[in-house]
C-alpha cells in the first residue's frame, strides 16, 4: 500500500518534503502531488475517490488559509485522510488549523499540527503499521532511537551546568 | 436572474431563513437548498457547474465548522459566491469565519458576518441591481426608511432622558 | 481489532458516547475506558504499552483544558492515536484542541473536531478498514445513506419555498 | 461600467497594486484612490453617495486595524462594496478582518482574505459579469488556465519524487 | 458642558443606561441618543461635526460586531469621543473591541472594556473634570466610597470564614 | 496644563516617542518619565496621587505584556489615564491590549490602540481642549492638514494609473 | 504559616470559595479577603509589603477582567503569589488569563487554569509542604485517593459498555 | 533544597538559560535536563517521582507546542512544578501557555509568562525562600537594585525631553 502526500500549491512544498523524507526513511511507497481544492476541484476529487482501488492506503494533504484541500479528499473516499495545516501570510496558521481539523459529523479528516509534515508521515506509517506488523516493529525502533538522543543530550546538557 | 440560498444541513435553516425573506420582500426569485461540500460534493459540484446557465445570477451559501461550501461552489463556477460563516456549538464562530474568508487566490468568496444572513441577501440584491436598476431604486429606498427608523428611534430614546 | 475508547474524567461520557454508539452500529469491538495522563499517569501510559499486543488497533482519547491524554497515550505507543478535544468551561474548547493537536514531532495524534466523537468513530473505522476490506464497504454505504438523507432532505426544503 | 479601488492610506498600495494588475488584464477599466474613512470622512461618504451615478459598478475598499472603510462607503451606497483587511503591524490583521467582515445588519460589506486584493478584483469582475456575458468567458478561461497550471506542476512534482 | 451618550441600535440601551445613571449621579446634563455609523452616516457626522458648538464636552459612543461609531463620530470632531464596545451574538465582543480600539493615527477613540458603560461614563466625568474642580472632588469622594465598600465587604467575608 | 507620559521601561522609549513628538508640535508642557506598576509600585502611586494637585491635567502611561501600568496609575487617581498598550514578544499586543482595557467599573483607563502613541497625545490634547479651546482650534488645523496631505496623495496616485 | 485568599469583588467568592475548601480539609489556616487592585490599591499593597512577617506564607489572588490583583500583590512581596483568571462576561476569560500570566520579569505570578481554585489551593499546600514534610504526606495521600476514584469509575463504566 | 531545570528539547536551551543564570545569582543549587514527556516519558514519570528524595524543592518545565512537559511531571509528584510556556514557529506561544496553564483539577501547574524563564527561576527561588529566610532577604534586596535601576533610568529619560 502506498501514501499520497498531495499539496494545494507549489509553494507548500518545502513544508511537506519532510513527509516524503520520512517515508522514504520506512521504506514506504509514496507519492507527491499538487492538486487544488479550489483550482482543479474534479480533479482532487477524481482522485480520491479511486485511490483506495489504486492501491493508496492513506492520502496526506497540505494546505494553507482555508485548508480545505483534506476536506475535500475526504468528502470522496474512506480512507483515511490526514490534514496538515500549513502557516500562511497571516493570523499565523490558525486559519487553516480551524479549516482543516472543525469537520463536520461523517467525514473525518486525522489532523496534525500547524506544518506537522513529519507527523503526519509518522502516522501515516502507524496506520499502515495496522495491517504490516514490520512497519510497527520499524516504528518502535524509531522511537527508541529518538528517546536515545534525547538521553544523550540530556547527558550533554547535565554536564554543561 | 434568480439567486441560490444554500446551506450544508438542515439545521441551519433558522439562520438562513432571514435571507429568503429578504429577497422575497424585494421580489427576487431565490430558491432554497441543502447540500453539503462534505457529504454530496459531487451533487454540490453540479449545481455550481451549472448554475449560470440554470439562470442564477448570484448563489449564497452557508455552513458552520470547518465551512468549505461556500468555497466548494465558488471553485466550480464564476458566479459571485456569497458565504455565510454559521457560529455553532465550539469557536463562536471563528471556525467558519476563517474557513469562508480567508480563500486562495482566483477563487473569491464574498463573506458576510457570522450568522449575517439578511446582508447576505442584500448583497446578492446589490449585485443583482448592478443589471436592474429598479432593484437599485428598491435598494435605496430600503435604506431611507431604514434611517427614517431610526430616525423616529432617536427621537423616542431622547424623549426619555 | 478493537477500539479503545478513553475519556479523562466521567463527565466527558456524554461527548463520548457516540463514539460508542458509531462503532456499535459498524459491529467494530470495543471498549470504553476512564484514565487521566495526570491523575492515573502510570495506568494511561501502560495500557498504551500493552494496547497493541492486547488487540486494540486504535486508541481514541477524548479530554478538555490542558487536553493531554491523547498525547500521553501516543507517547506509549506507536498504533494510531485519535484525539478529541473537548469543549470546557472557558476558551469553548480552544485550550483542549491547541493541546491536543500542536504535538511535538515525532508523536503524532489524529486530531477531529471539538467534541467531535462521531468523526473519531468513523476515523478509527477508516484506520481498520485499511486491513478489513469489508469495513470499507460497510463505510461506503454509510456515506452514501448519508448522501441520500440530505438529497431528501433538499427536496423537502426546496419545496417548502 | 468601472471599477474604484481605494485605499485608507499611501502606504496601502503595495497591497493593493494585485487588484488594478488583474482588472487591467481583465480589461476593466478602474480607477485607484486614496480616502480615509476617518481622516477625510466626507470625502469618502461624497464619492460613494455618487458612485453609482459616475459609472462605477463595484467599490473595492482596502484598509488596516480598525479597518471603518469599506463600511463607511458601503454606509453610503448600495453598489456592491468589496473589503480587504489588510494586516498592518500587530494582531495578524485580525483587527481589520473582523472590522470589514462583521458589518450591521442592512450594510452588507463583501469581504475578501486578509491582504486578498487578487481576490477583490475578480470578484468585482465576477460581480460586473453578471451583466457581461463576454467577462464571464474571460474568467472562465482564467480559471482554466489557473487549472492547467497547477496540472502542470503537478507533472513536475510528481516526476520529483 | 453636557455629555452625548450615542448607541448604534436601540437594543444597545440596557448595555448603555448605566452611563446614563452615573452622568446622573453626578449631576451632569446628558443626552441619549440613537445614531448608526452605517444606517444614517450623515446624521451621525452632521451631529459630531456641530457638537463642541452645541455645548457638547465628551461623547460616548456604544457599537457592537464592526464598531464603527466612535470611529465614525471621531472622524469628525476634535472632542473627546468614548467608545464602548458590545459584546454582540458571536466572537464575544472581540469583533467590537479590535473595530473600536484599533483606530489608525490622528484620530483617537478613549476606548473602555467590553460593555464598560459605568467607565465610559466615570471617564467622561474625568474628562470634564479637567475643567471643573468640583466635579473632580464629587469623583474622588465616589471612589472613596466605592473602597469603604469594598473594606465593608472585606470586613463580612472574613468573619465568614 | 502639563502631561505625563509614563512607561513601564525604558525599552518603550521607541514606541513611545512620537507622543513626545506630538505634543511638543501642538506646545502642550510634558514630561516622560519611567515607573513600573511592578517594579516601583510605590513610586507609581505617589506619583499618581499628587499628579493633578502638581499641574498634570492627563496621564498617558504606556505598557506591555501583562500592562498593569496604567491601571495602577488609574487607581490613584481621578485624572484621565490613557493607556497604550505595547505589542511585545509573544501574542503581538493582545496580552497588553486586553490587561489595559479590560479595567473593571470605577477605574477606567481610556484606551489606544496597540502602540498607538500618537493617539495618546492626541487625545491628551483633546482632553486639554475641553478647557482650552485655543489648543481645540490647533488641533481641528492638525486634521485639515491632515485632510489635505490625503487629497493631495489621492490625486498623485490617481494619476498613477 | 497560613495562606491568604484574595478576591478583586464579593462577586468572586463562589469561584474562590473551592480553595478554600480543600485547604480546610487539609488542615491549612487561612483567611479570606476582598481587596481591589484598583479600589483598594493601598490596602493591597499594605497587606502585602506585610503579609511575611504577619505570617503568611502564600498569596492566593483570584480576579477578573484586566485582572491586575495577582500583579499587585506580587509587587509588594517576595512570597509566592498564586493567580487564579476568572472568567468574566466577555472573552470567555481569556482577559484574565492574559492579564495575570504575563508579568513582566522580576515579578512572577505562579498563574493556575481559569476559576481554578482548587488547583490554586493545592499549589499553595505543595508550596507550604516544601518546608512542612507532613502535609506533603497528606498530599500524596490526597493523589493515591484520586487515582483510586478513577479506577473505580473506570471500572464502572468499562462494565457499562 | 536544590531545583530542576527540566527543557523538552535542546533547541529550549536558550529560552531556558536566563533561569539558570538567576539561580547561580542567588547561590540556588541547580541542574538543568532535557526530558520529553512524549519521546522519553518514563525517564520524565521517574525522575518526577523521585524528585522529592533526591532532594529537589522545586521542579520548572519549559515546553512549547502542546506543552504537556510541566503537566506530565506534576502528575508524578506533590513537588510544585513551574511551567515555562515556549513560543514556538506557530500560533505565537498561546497553544504553549494553553497546554501548560489549564490544567485540571487536582494537579497544578505554576505557569509563567510565554517564555518567562526568569520569572520561574525566581518563583521558585521565592518558594524555596518559604523555609529559607536568608534566601528571602536575597529576593528582597534584587527586588530593591532592580527598584533602583529603574529609578535611575527615570532620572535620565526625565533630563532628556
Amino acid at each position: 500500500m502506498k501514501i499520497a502526500i498531495i499539496m494545494g500549491s507549489e509553494g507548500d512544498l518545502p513544508v511537506v518534503k519532510p513527509a516524503a523524507d520520512i517515508l522514504k526513511e520506512l521504506g514506504i511507497e509514496y507519492e507527491v502531488r499538487i492538486m487544488s481544492a479550489h483550482r482543479t476541484p474534479d480533479r482532487a476529487a477524481e482522485f480520491s475517490k479511486n485511490a483506495r482501488k489504486k492501491g493508496y492506503g492513506v492520502i496526506i494533504a497540505a494546505a494553507g488559509k482555508a485548508a480545505h484541500l483534506a476536506g475535500a479528499l475526504a468528502a470522496n473516499t474512506t480512507l483515511p485522510v490526514i490534514g496538515i495545516p500549513i502557516k500562511s501570510t497571516a493570523l499565523d496558521g490558525l486559519d487553516a488549523l480551524l479549516s482543516t481539523v472543525q469537520m463536520p459529523s461523517g467525514i473525518p479528516v486525522a489532523t496534525v499540527a500547524i506544518d506537522g509534515a513529519q507527523n503526519a508521515a509518522l502516522l501515516a506509517a502507524q496506520i499502515l503499521a495496522v495491517r504490516e506488523p514490520e512497519l510497527a516493529v520499524k516504528l518502535d525502533e524509531r522511537r527508541e532511537k529518538a528517546a536515545e538522543s534525547i538521553v544523550a543530550k540530556d547527558n550533554e546538557v547535565k554536564a554543561l551546568f
